[in-house]
């Protein structure tokens, strides 16, 4: 059912139309649906002579039908009816343009602001996964879909998903779905309905050679309509305009993963130096990641950590290998001369625009909350949050490990000497965060390197020991005895 | 001079108007412009009772004058003239507004044309001020704009600019104009004309914090119209949907630039533990710098090569100091010992993710191309470029520095040994523009350090000395003597 009025916006027009047909032609005037139902009438009613006209449109919306007093009335006012119906087709006619013109206009301008919405949501995210899940929120909202995916290629050529909603197995019998299968390889969007009604939108990611990347899904529940050619174009157009921050992204986290590696080869060519050390600060590092994650700090933090603890250990280029390798005990000047290598760390990393904090926890691992640490003698709230946690990942790498003078130490004697040391020299939360993580990971592959020293009967009853620990260092100094 | 035949695309519904009033009324109608002139005439001439309808339109355009046997047929004509021209009035309201939707629409589609267009050229850039150049340089042609300038934040906060056709002092006197001075601080895009007639638009630059980080100038000639609204519009949305591409860009920037830092200083704390390679890997990586500059490498080639060049010595970490340092004659061990540094290098560098010719570069720089180099032998195409150039900056600082068992030898002593072993130890393009550099840059800063090894007579003469060394390393060797 469909009736004019339903397709002219402005219906002044008609207004003056029916006026002139009623009270100049004095004509009565039905306007008919396309069912033949009257939807307004117009002029004296009683005339005996009718005609019906119907309009010219792309549908059926009806017509109008006069009616005159006689046959030679209705005659007389044919040549004025056919001009009035001519002006109303015209009009129809300009509005059903302008509505097209509109809608678009409404889209192309939807779309600009979409994508400027979208910059200011992406502007200074420096993680290409986050970016991702950023825009796959977006656009899943933007056209309604419920479930989404982003799979395509990250640093170093492996690969990078996002998914919203959807899990591998949907994901694994979308890539066997027949349209897919068929189409995915022209290299163009698809949109399909599924065996189970839902409606796929499928869209290959180029990058700038043209070759393809990657893919991006988005699914519309079965009870909704299907995706349109719309929503289509408007997805390729986003990825397209959005594609070369995506590509500096990556860009950025390869630089990323490529500057914390050299770090790492570096730091372990120091190491290396010494056949004490070997692998030192590989696992201070790592150490350090596991507890800084306990304390529920940041991916982009966790890095910088990484990064910092890496590096404690630079400064000793600076020192004499004879020292470093010294069997015997080091004479006192011989011990200060050790003693300069955060300092000599300092000097190496000054020059370069490393953040402040990165610096500190590399330097300041050797620092004691009671202020007898060295080099700086900093003590309390002196100490930055990294210096703290790598003090502990050093300490206890150091105890759990061969030295020149003594053997690997036991992992509950290390943990004993940590613990006894808490507030003297180590952060309560950090030493915590220790225990928790060997709760939760031992003997997983974060504490591998120690497992293998613990004893059996350690192992067996080692959550046991680990609550008496935590319990022991989780309670302040005046409530417990002196040691564990 | 406007009239309804201008305003009326489609003037179909104009004949049928025309037709109705002279066919169907009995009257001649003339359409006249807004000077009165007539534009089309219609019906029978020779009436006597005349009358001006003026068409409502948002301007002047006419109107049509109907005219009748006499004033009695003209007053019964009257109700369906009224009808006709409010028919007439109605279309014309609609075609305006068609067309202003039209206009509209074709301006938001030439703006998501053009940032795909952008989108395309800018994917994979990797360097800020290239990004800026291809964008100044789009949005000038579309915007017609003959002069224009980007000034913005680069990496840690220096500043960035790029300019087109515009000179230092112009932009000094854009920044003096009244127009700028009075309502820059508003935050808020500007267009003016400045005293020379030129037409300015003005575009402050954001960041995601809201912070204005930098401004966008263009200019438009004198004898040209001023920019537009729409234009100033256009160039804003460009830049808010572009600026997350700037912000990464701006973090990659940073972080290359870090990366090298970082490297420069591990490398200088390698140097440093011999007091005779102090700052060795940094003069290095200048000469071989200055020498890729010559062989006109391009940016990113000069980055990796001076990447590679700090890292050159990196596998001394590797080697003992009391090799390292020993004052006399090495044995043939240790001499071993220490040529084994370039596969430290390499152990050090192969778990990175590190480009390969930067590697090659660091680790080839002892390799001859008659094939009698270490650790690998490597002869002639087999040594890759980067290594070529290292070699030459390498062995030219070992010369012109002091060592434990000889005084820095004079700059030219050092040159004739690098020319006479061309072809066997190094490549003689290499050596060229090593030749050519120093003929261009002494006693500038890239050789600051030798220059002052340089004797009176041989800075005298320098330019002439070194032609002489060009022409004889420029000659094919059976051309020439044995030595210089």
């Amino acid at each position: 059912m469909s009736s004019i009025q339903d397709h002219l916006f402005d219906t002044e027009f008609l207004d003056q139309s029916l006026q002139y047909l009623g009270e100049v032609l004095n004509l009565q005037v039905t306007i008919q649906d396309s069912d033949g139902q009257a939807v307004l009438t117009q002029g004296q009613p009683g005339g005996r002579a009718s005609r019906f006209y119907p309009f010219s449109f792309s549908q059926d919306i009806g017509g109008l039908t006069c009616t005159a007093a006689d046959q030679e009335a209705l005659a007389a006012c044919e040549p004025h009816i056919a001009y009035c119906l001519a002006a109303l087709n015209s009009q129809l006619a300009r509005e059903e343009e302008l509505r097209e013109t509109s809608e678009e206009m409404l889209a192309l301008s939807s779309q600009l602001n979409f994508l400027s919405k979208v910059a200011r949501k992406i502007i200074g995210v420096e993680d290409l996964e986050e970016c991702y899940q950023i825009i796959l929120q977006e656009i899943s909202l933007a056209i309604n879909a419920d479930q989404s995916l982003i799979h395509t290629r990250g640093r170093w050529d492996d690969e990078v998903e996002v998914r919203l909603n959807i899990t591998r197995e949907e994901e694994a019998a979308l890539l066997e779905c027949d349209c897919l299968r068929r189409r995915q390889d022209t290299g163009h969007p698809i949109i399909c309905t599924l065996d189970n009604g839902k409606s796929l939108l499928y869209l290959p990611i180029r990058e700038k050679d043209n070759r393809i990347s990657g893919r991006m899904f988005f699914l519309r529940p079965a009870n909704q309509r299907q995706f349109t050619a719309y929503e289509k174009k408007f997805v390729g157009i986003i990825e397209n305009i959005i594609s070369p921050t995506f590509e500096t992204l990556r860009l950025y986290d390869s630089l990323q993963d490529l500057y914390l590696n050299t770090v790492k080869a570096l730091a372990a060519a120091i190491d290396a130096k010494d056949e004490y050390t070997h692998g030192h600060s590989f696992r201070v590092a790592k150490y350090a990641v596991t507890i800084g994650r306990q304390l529920m700090l940041s991916g982009k933090e966790l890095n910088d950590l990484e990064i910092a603890a890496y590096m404690h250990d630079l400064g000793k280029i600076g020192i004499s290998e004879s020292i470093l390798g010294k069997p015997g005990k080091l004479t006192n000047e011989e011990f200060f001369h050790i003693q300069q290598h955060p300092v000599f760390t300092d000097k190496i990393l000054q020059p370069i625009h490393l953040a402040n904090h990165i610096i500190q926890g590399a330097i300041q691992h050797h620092e004691r909350l009671d202020g007898t640490g060295y080099p700086m003698g900093l003590s309390g709230p002196e100490i930055s949050l990294f210096g703290r946690i790598i003090a502990v990942a050093d300490v206890f790498d150091a105890l759990t490990s061969k030295r020149p003078y003594r053997d690997a130490m036991p992992v509950e004697t290390a943990l004993k000497i940590l613990c006894n040391d808490v507030d003297k020299q180590f952060d309560r939360n950090v030493v915590l965060a220790l225990l928790q993580a060997l709760q939760d990971n031992v003997p997983g592959s974060e504490f591998s390197e120690v497992s293998n020293t613990l004893k059996f009967d350690a192992l067996q009853n080692l959550n046991l020991f680990l609550k008496e620990l935590t319990e022991f260092v989780a309670t302040p100094p005046a409530g417990r005895g002196r040691t564990v």
